[in-house]
């Protein structure tokens, strides 16, 4: 691949496009940019942001993406997790006077942008490993049911309910009475249609005989249905006098090109929060770009896909819209209707750039009700309770820190939620980690082979103690390597010397070698002579020049056998074979 | 060891304990509570708050230790390093109306030692695993510098310096026309004796013939002589009434049991910072109490030191003091003195509450840059040069963490400084261990050994792709495997089957089940099988149950001979052996 392709994917690809390529792509573009519009909407909303935001963060986003991305078949935009985390991170943060959520929310969008080019440029994309399954897993769940419990409000037509899942739900029920009769009707007989659409009808079409991607667009175009069908009734019975809420005036026309906020305060504030959004929009991005790219055996680029992505969010935070990323369920869509390469990105945003140009009257009569219950029906397919069981069946570590995620996901918030999810994860791993496998070993009688004694019946003398850790010395785990040598050492009196046998050690880092120091110095206070047998190659070539060998109290033995051979030869039997 | 002795090793020691063990442990307390007295009000100083407050924490703390202490010979109390944090905490806190630094010291020291006693309980001490070596040594040696150069202000006699390195230092240049000569002739005078004491002193000593544990109690006795006759220059001179500034009135006597404060917007606040404080405390109290047990081959345990710092802390905090750890100086006077068990800890106390009750009006003329002038000396040895030259010819990756820790301690702040040096080792550790060796291997021909075809003349087919993982699947590393699988598959396109050969995988967490999950779907998609091989038992055990094995495209083979014999056995060369 030449150099310049690949920062920019669209000069391979674009050089192979032809008419056959572009007619697919345009059917997928179609197909993609109908069933986005609502999404938009209604994700703009979850947002707590006007509706129009979601339009915007539809446009150039896509463009971004299809220049920059490896995917072939990737769908952005603004997604239900990405949207809840930015109504939190601009809910709790206290917005310089001036400051309005919309210029907030495309702030976050340009600060998200420049990390996730940073990561990409810098080539972080392994933070992600940071998010294992169980958080990810538990956080995705968690914020489903905070989502879906925080849209109830527009089903039932009361006013504003924020916070966690407990404060939410009082705060329903203390509005009980307030709800409003024609918005209930509305609203549960759209969710009632959406849920029959997903689970009912796909029988149904079975049963007529169609079946494959047809059935699969029908489906689809459900929420898309429920929108036109609920529009012309709020239209025709003028809904909004009996109390339903609409969505109203949308700007019409394009965005104009919209500078974010450049007040420290605020960039302060986002930061951090930015960060997090990035690096939870990057994995599931790739996650979902991968699943796409497996199918058609292609392949895409995790550190690319930051740098699209970041100029994704950069283009949305230019453009006056919201943080965005990578789809599941419109790149499936886009996948199933035949989107052969990047460009059906670029017509897709020529198609919501069509309808923020011509469709928005048309949408000033739809019931929010309505885009609350296509949320809903949404976001329930992220709450995975089969993936709760099946952790908690496997392993219990990494149960725990799914339920720290999805208990304080829900009752303390988001943010703290998946960081705490995080730093559990990690202290579990290296709380494992940091315990290795230490083997105090003898001879096999006989043989130059030597094995842990308590499982294989072997010679030990008095004198001589050797010791084999079975893992590579690093920080976590080489204070309990000390710790496990000391106690040994005041175990035997009459030991003489110790034999570090390092068949299984891959790498030593400073801490390690630190402690080897410790070791070395503390055995000579005590009086026991320190050595080292069977050193790789490489760990050998770092420890040479670092002055260790010389300080070494005893000797580096190229073999156990040999070790042993000379500091305790009674205590060895001969071996046959040598 | 009896379960309640477990947790009050007094009751261990105490039932041993004679005449000649009391006589040795005497006359180490003697010794120590001199050395003690000066020391406990210069850290008060270094940590802003009055000079009795060092006394106060150099009384109860060191009972506690005494009964539930495992080191026979750690001496507990103020240190430099957490003084100078207790410091910065206060410093940056903002105390709640009516909350005195005093009382928020004495709350941050209860805080903390809640915090440690909750470690032992739970047996976190592993979370002191999180501070790599350089990390540790960077940390402690920019510490140092910080801790000298914030008191140069006291030997100059100008106000307060505060802040970061630059502002200390930009402080001190503006306050030059300021200087105190009476001061600077003192301070100095002091700084050069308790140096020339270090350095040249041992010299004369050892040519008149003194060495060994006298020659060493007069080096270590510097300090004090330097107390003594600054107090009577002070006194005699009236040295005060020409600018210099001395201690002044003690309050005499003992301290009141004291009630901390117990503000909640002040211990969440103080919470986090606590908790750095704690592991940073049980970090050095650990390391000094093995280095000094190493000596005598006798033994400590870390999750019950814990537990005695924490008891420590508890009684500083409700005597009137500031937080409190083990010190290595103080430690090592102990030892080299004689100190046989923890009794030298007590009588120690008596003797700092003897100085506490009748001591304090002869420090009343005691100048403040005698103390100043000790702490530099003292701080000065923290500054470890050849440690971070060490660390930059070892390991890159280590000195970069160093670094980090450095710049930020000097230039942000010590808590900043040490929490971003974690985050950055753990970060390098993850991003070394997510790129795991990954091989590719095939048959060495005639035999049932199969190797990296890298490496090694091996014979492959073109429908069969092996792939041998050299490491444990877990959360950071899983996402690599599935990439460089999916590389694979990308690149040959006449793959039928792929093999996970397992030899080497001792473990597999959740999420690596969950990227064998995917890796499964994605080849089912791409028509390919996947197949395991070698196996290890518990693996398997695990495996089994969690229903993947069914999900399975291809079949979990015994060898991997077994696995090409079936999947393509064309490909395979006959084995000989078997």
């Amino acid at each position: 691949m030449r150099p310049l392709s690949r920062f920019f994917p669209i000069l391979d690809w674009g050089r192979r496009y032809n008419r056959q390529l572009a007619a697919n792509d345009f059917v997928a573009a179609v197909i993609v940019s109908i069933m986005l519009v609502p999404q938009s909407l209604a994700y703009a909303m979850l947002a707590g942001l006007p509706p129009e935001v979601g339009l915007y963060a539809s446009i150039l986003p896509l463009v971004a993406y299809a220049v920059f991305g490896t995917s072939a078949t990737l769908a952005v935009g603004p997604v239900a997790l990405i949207s809840l985390m930015t109504a939190s991170i601009i809910g709790a943060a206290h917005l310089p006077s001036g400051i309005s959520p919309v210029l907030a929310a495309m702030t976050l969008a340009v600060i998200s942008g420049i990390i996730l080019l940073a990561m990409g440029l810098f080539r972080l994309g392994f933070i992600a490993n940071f998010l294992s399954h169980p958080v990810i897993s538990g956080f995705v769940s968690a914020s489903g049911v905070l989502i879906a419990v925080g849209q109830v409000r527009h089903l039932l037509g009361v006013p504003k309910t924020e916070g966690n899942l407990a404060e939410i739900l009082a705060a329903l029920l203390s509005h009980l009475p307030d709800i409003n009769i024609p918005t209930v009707i509305l609203g549960f007989g759209c969710l009632g249609f959406l849920f029959w659409v997903r689970r009912g009808l796909p029988a149904i079409l079975h049963r007529v005989g169609l079946v494959g991607m047809w059935a699969t667009f029908i489906v689809r175009a459900g929420p898309v249905l429920a929108v036109i069908i609920t529009t012309l009734a709020s239209w025709y019975f003028d809904l909004a006098s009996h109390g339903v809420k609409i969505v109203g005036t949308i700007p019409q026309g394009f965005p104009a090109f919209a500078m974010p906020s450049f007040n420290l305060q605020l960039w302060h504030q986002l930061a951090l929060p930015a960060l997090l959004i990035s690096v939870i929009g990057f994995v599931e991005t790739v996650s979902v770009a991968q699943t796409l790219a497996a199918k058609r055996r292609q392949r895409i680029r995790p550190d690319q896909e930051l740098i699209a992505l970041g100029m994704a969010n950069l283009g949305a935070g230019f453009a006056g819209g919201l943080p965005v990323t990578g789809g599941f369920a419109r790149s499936m869509v886009n996948f199933d209707a035949g989107a052969q390469t990047p460009a059906a990105g670029l017509m897709t945003a020529i198609g919501i750039a069509a309808a923020t140009l011509f469709l928005t009257p048309v949408l000033y009569y739809l019931p929010q009700a309505t885009l609350a219950a296509t949320i809903i029906v949404a976001v329930l397919t992220l709450v995975d309770v089969t993936a709760i069981i099946h952790i908690f069946r496997y392993s219990r570590a990494d149960f725990a820190a799914m339920m720290v995620t999805i208990a304080l996901t829900l009752f303390w918030g988001i943010e703290p939620g998946i960081v705490s999810g995080v730093v559990v994860s990690l202290m579990l791993y290296l709380h494992r980690t940091s315990r290795p496998h230490i083997a105090v070993v003898g001879q096999v009688p006989g043989t130059e082979h030597f094995r842990n004694v308590l499982r294989h019946d072997v010679a030990t003398g008095t004198s001589v103690l050797t010791v084999r850790p079975d893992e590579s010395l690093y920080f976590a785990n080489c204070r309990y390597l000390e710790d496990r040598i000391y106690a040994l050492i005041a175990e035997n009196p009459a030991l003489q010397h110790v034999v570090l046998m390092c068949s299984a050690i891959n790498e030593i880092d400073s801490s390690g070698l630190e402690s080897l120091h410790e070791i070395n110095a503390r055995l000579r206070d005590s009086g026991v002579s320190f050595n080292l047998s069977e050193v790789k190659g490489p760990v050998m070539d770092r420890l040479d020049p670092s002055g260790f060998v010389t300080e070494l109290t005893g000797r580096v033995f190229l073999s156990q056998y040999d070790a042993l051979a000379t500091l305790d030869p009674s205590a060895l039997t001969p071996c046959r074979i040598a």
